[in-house]
């Protein structure tokens, strides 16, 4: 074998969070329950934190007593913390938009991500527009967010109603909730990137994380040049 | 040959009207010009009023000047007209509401479609979801239809919207305008199809003219048992 | 947190049945046994009636025995009702007529919709046009109706025949019955928006209880100006 | 190079037509004049008939007065022939069913195909399901061909009726008239591949050559053991 | 509810075999426990045979033992019989060439569906043309067929080697063997309708069901006019 | 005709920039020379500026001389402009970087539509990243900005890459540039979207004003609350 | 049944290495136990070697004991070899290049076909671009091997990076890992196949075995004219 | 605007040839004649060699004549060389095997991009598998080339069957050859993919550039390490 090949199946990217803003988080979907558990023993030795996403209740209870003992498990967002919580920032910033009941564990996903990195984001919960009139009571409320991620699944129409009454960014997620032609969140995807309204920006289906990544960077935009804001740890 | 085989290669449904209540048309978009003028001399012969469909100014040019001095052709909706114009129904019952200015000639067809049965069809234009406000100030005025159609490309956000604001029927005609992932109608289709307001169908990409059937055929249900307002006609 | 943000993660759309004619639903197939449970406790505080949809056998059986104990719970169409029975509207008017016994669920998923809204609606099942004198021979009877839901999966050749037959509007709702191209009902919605024959509107696959919706609302078309009719009431 | 490799840019299958019952047809469409030019050149040379297909009236016109004075051209099926009329076929055999105007030029070309071979194919034309008695009044004359092939587009709801109604086989050719989701002949297709109607089978979308050679094929089953019929010579 | 309007869930088109030439088959992939058996007992009353495919294992097992004990049941082919053997035709003619030993169930669906209807149908096994000298040696028997059921999955590169070697008909069967890319048997399913190669006709993915049907039906053509051949009874 | 229904085909949505802090723009895509010309009068009748995107070369020249004059036309990037310049906003913060020549078309939109809003957009062109070194000779010039715009065709590689360098949130535009399986910029658009690089966002298929809309909001977040930089008045 | 026509469902290509230079291998996804236990048995008395791939732990478990003993199986990759192992041939030359802990299945399952052939092919893992400097610290190794098998899922921007950095042929194998529009590993294959880096080269989704096969064919390439090093064995 | 930002819309990687064994080509499809005539003119400025691919006689036609003079372009390929020919590799290596008439302008881009590098690749034309014989009657010939290159359109079955009958690696070059469900190419690109046949290889649809590249870098492999054989240049 040449030299220089190493043998460990996985290398965490510690510096992507000094290199990007956010940190790596650990997508468990197709990874084997030994692989979840080097990963989270390697991080303790690294006296790191670490994000775990898409660990369902089944893939949780087959980790090792130990490993699970060291991780605060959210079951219906699927997410694992190793480490302690940060403090959360002071300014407000990120809300959680989601347009039905069924899209929760995606916008607690989101959620979840953005306590990981030390801010607070609100989830404002069941206004999907075929009740207009849920959405339009608390327009007001929503506006005070500097960033907003909006989660809709079956048709999508929540994204461009939204972000045509906001001067905020808005980070669309769209969910595989539905059936039929919306099965898989394809139409709440196309539906995103085909609105005309301004300032709508996309994610791939269901990455509450992704999404999360993305408003913590927005929120730090601007903030760079400036002093008279307590700037931002995460 | 088989006895009872006929050669010419169109023959007329001139009964689809009294089966069906409405009037079979002449989509012409994959015909020859002899073949639309065919059909035109065997409705001239016949005696039969014709609605023909997707005939483009370039199509319309080629026809011979006899066949275009019998049509009252329309551009924008690329419609024509043979025989004479029917009297208005005086009772109203279909609006068209359409999201923006690009799917005017959709709508014109299904506006065109309607007053070719002997109804009236106003267009309430350029509401799309993503200035809100458009849509509302003129919400009032749409409640005043019995059939609503409502015409939108891109990601038809529109059609969600409407139909939870309506107690009328809303027949969504998704439009092929748009580009990248709404390219050729499918995510405007996809959005009406996948949404949850109640009520709401569909007919084919770009269809006004399907539109325009349903919404007549809906208009006279109801009034099969009624004796109290003027019978339609149609 | 910003002001008047609240936490529930839903609020039922109660107005919803004054607003457009038809009552919500609750969609069951993505959502947990705690969310549904919240749900029907929150109509029943409400003293609201509540239609549940795609409910599996399995979905009800989880539910605690004091939840169930308050549904009528029918297992083919997957459907629950919460409230008592409205007395069934006498004037006839809506009818359901299904390709093949494949296709039962989702035909009782309308029939079980329509009656939640006070109206009946007869099934005439197993007409597929591989054996055109299954329909023919009860065309007559079809005809009687003021609305009619067509329900096919596979190639969905019936909803063409069925609409050139019928001067009532035809709605269609695809199946996912079927394997191969079929698969999933994409080739049964496909063959329905291409049809020809007029006043042929469309749902989403498998979308029983939106069929149901949209053929209340026509029902109610052309009544709203009604004097002598008995005035419907849903 | 090595040896043997030649640089002909074509080799025609001469025997085709021994080893499979039918003849090699030329495919004009991605072929360029100077490969048109010198495939019939060839021919002329071996003293070949050949079959050419997808020649548009544009294609035609751009080749040599030479080879177009070869060529016996039809612009509608866009299929031209070199070399004699076979005489044809005394036995009855071979029905073509149109549904529309718009599908005769797919019509045409499979009948050109069988009679390069030697039948006659008369064409039904204009039989769309939608208005179902311009079929019913045919059938009998229908059912007197040993093979059928259907034309149709958009739905293709043809091809199950047609299917159900005959005790031969037919042969599906969708066409790819229609818009929207019907674009590009898939509806059709995926249409005429899920039917549940007996012994239907399928080409490709447009390919009337395709569905010649094998309803010729057909013709010849069964004829291969029987000495009391004329032998078919194609 | 109207009058003449039945409330069984199925009725079977007993007439289908004098009317197409094959018998109705009963597709179980989507039917309740509850419906096959009722199926079964209504074929049991009218002393009608009954084919039953997409049966499989657990759905087999799940029937009570009365019925199960008037089925005469294949595992790998998913298909039951109810009622006699019919004696086979003296005279050969269907051949089923498969390419891979995962294709064996769906050639063997073929198999008891040509047998079915009383004729025998030898299968040619694993001769997928990566290895083409297993076809080749094996061609001279396969050219004694009069029809041939071609079952491939992967790219289905069988079915144009086949077509272009034999002068009998071929009817394709793509199947859903594979993964990536031919994953559901699109890829197998586009090679057949694409290929060039004459007299290749195409059913829905794994339905070998339909591929008997139609060869069925295409041995008795020619032989409707033939007074030298033994007739058909089928 | 109800009362309150208007007859105009258009109703720019003034208030936009005021409600979310960017301007509407008017795709010239699907719209008549008349419609454009009629909207250009609008907006210089209501002294308001305006942007144009999709502007071919061929529909600038179409339009009216007078219209020609008013507008600040671009061809390389389809866009128009009516009224002043703005000053540019002298904090640097948007770069664009486009990954190949054939995607400059876009770039150019993004970066004229960033201008439109009173900002300046370097490019950074010809970066892709089958040439890394391209790339990365770059990259210390591209941390310098704030948000950054990424705009790629074919396999999209490069937004990968690039989103795991910067701590600067990155807005994807991939271009319909490619041929095969990127025809259309679908392969580009998912590639952005199954990224697992932090912080990438993503908007429709050459929607270089989209990107532009969308980086001008996250420049402007954080400075909500910022008072020691210049506000921006965009 | 005609003579020559053979009973066996399976017919190994025994001869498939000498003639294509690598072995076939049972692809043992679609097969029963049966079938697969069957084909080892047969290798057994032929006294051949066979690697069997896609063996999940499951269908192991499910062969009967004397089969499993005479078998090597590893779990991860899902493989098992019959026979004993070669030699390593002492030349290098594969290296395989995998960008995600979630994508050593697949790798694994190339780097087992690899040893199968008598070569070794040493696994770089977790490479992804998204932490480009973990790629880069190892491109020197990597540069050392004459064949690179590149193993990535999600956006597949691997590909591009790695196959302009290398003078060696890289062969993509995409993954299905992933979720949302990476789903089913489409955009990672469609990613390496729109790439314009020079000499990449791709294979199916997941198809381990494919790629290890590509690659011991052009290892040996040129050294079939090569007299100075040590002639390849496998 | 920040240091070190260039203007230049475009940067040749000129030493992708050392790096990576290939030239980079210059994809004209997307560009403008601006756009190209500058990278030739750069290309001469540098001396230095250059392909162009996607080259259309309308796009040649427009460039300056002086441009024009500097290129050896060739119509039926759509490609141009600047700059002196290499002398040809004396050993052979590559050759190209094309299934149709139609599928010659990509096997002529293959053959010229292999050109460029200095090699020669005979085309062996017309070997489609439906006349089998044509490609047995070549095999022994084929078997004396390297490496393979095989360009195919519509169902591409020849992929699997030359695959399974050759020791070289074989490079599958789909085309857009066809027309329905082959439309674009995608039927043969799948075909490729999903083959069986064992060191099988896949690039773009229509990318004879791509599989030139790969072939040349195959060539080369294992001659790295010979020190027998005349050194390549290329």
């Amino acid at each position: 074998m040449p030299e220089d090949v190493e043998s460990s199946s996985f290398e965490m990217d510690w510096d992507r969070e000094s290199r990007t803003g956010v940190s790596e988080a650990v997508l468990c979907g197709h990874k084997s329950t030994a692989q979840i558990e080097a990963i989270v023993a390697a991080a303790q030795v690294a006296r790191r934190r670490l994000l775990l996403t898409r660990l369902t209740a089944e893939a949780f209870a087959a980790l090792g007593a130990g490993t699970r003992a060291l991780l605060d498990y959210e079951a219906e967002s699927g997410t694992a913390v190793l480490g302690e919580r940060l403090a959360v920032n002071p300014i407000p910033g990120i809300g959680i938009v989601a347009a039905g009941t069924s899209d929760m564990p995606v916008a607690m996903e989101a959620a979840r991500s953005v306590a990981f990195h030390g801010y607070d984001a609100p989830i404002v919960a069941d206004v999907g527009v075929a009740g207009l009139w849920r959405l339009m009571r608390r327009v007001k409320a929503i506006r005070q967010f500097d960033v907003v991620i909006a989660v809709a699944g079956m048709e999508g129409a929540l994204f461009s109603v939204l972000a045509g009454l906001l001067d905020a960014p808005v980070v669309a997620v769209p969910t595989s909730v539905g059936y039929g032609v919306s099965f898989g969140g394809r139409s709440a995807l196309h539906a995103a990137l085909a609105s005309c309204a301004p300032g709508l920006v996309v994610v791939n289906i269901d990455n509450g994380f992704g999404a999360a990544s993305a408003a913590i960077k927005m929120l730090r935009v601007g903030r760079r040049r400036c002093t008279c804001l307590v700037p931002t740890v995460g």
